[in-house]
């Protein structure tokens, strides 16, 4: 292999803010932040990867995203109520009623899933 | 651990052509397809998550993604060229020219880079 896979970079409007909130709900380490620089890095562990690099964008999310992330949960129901109980919002982008997931918002708007249990 | 990372879903007007698109230019194998599916998933081997899944939706990208994939070359110049010999472009995202890693776009558009060689 020639590639590796290293990111998934997420345009945001405070990184630091959002890569902490991601912290904070998913359990996992911030392996990058460094005063003075606007770039944080969250990985599910300290040697993973992919991980998830915050980089400050001027420009407010408008569309719905183009790319999304999903996440299996043990219960789905405690997982969506957690997630909203510290910030997550319920979501609308056209998936219907009768889906297994629920389509969830992070705090800058940036869609995720909330698949079924596993 | 109470969520498993497993996918970035990617939007696509055509998750089959996309899906092979990358699985061609990475070498990851296809691991979910079926007749009657439209939707395709592509990882970096067998086991891995998180995976990259393609769904169709009706509408074509248009501003640039607020998520995007990054990808560290062991020869940046030479995987440039062989993603550009296969359909991807180079895209200005304001990244300047003073910059290590190289934005390209694949055949529907999305963004990704290829960082400075390890």
């Amino acid at each position: 292999m020639t590639l590796t896979w290293t990111q998934i970079v997420i345009d945001s409007e405070n990184p630091h803010t959002l890569a902490h909130w991601w912290s904070d709900v998913l359990g996992w380490p911030v392996i990058y932040e460094e005063d003075g620089e606007d770039e944080v890095e969250v990985a599910p562990h300290a040697d993973a990867q992919p991980t998830l690099l915050f980089v400050p964008v001027p420009e407010r999310k408008s569309l719905k995203n183009r790319l999304h992330l999903d996440f299996r949960p043990d219960d789905q129901a405690a997982e969506v109520e957690r997630m909203l109980a510290v910030g997550a919002t319920r979501v609308d982008v056209g998936q219907g009623d009768d889906v297994t997931w629920v389509v969830l918002a992070d705090p800058e708007g940036n869609e995720f899933c909330i698949l079924r249990a596993r």
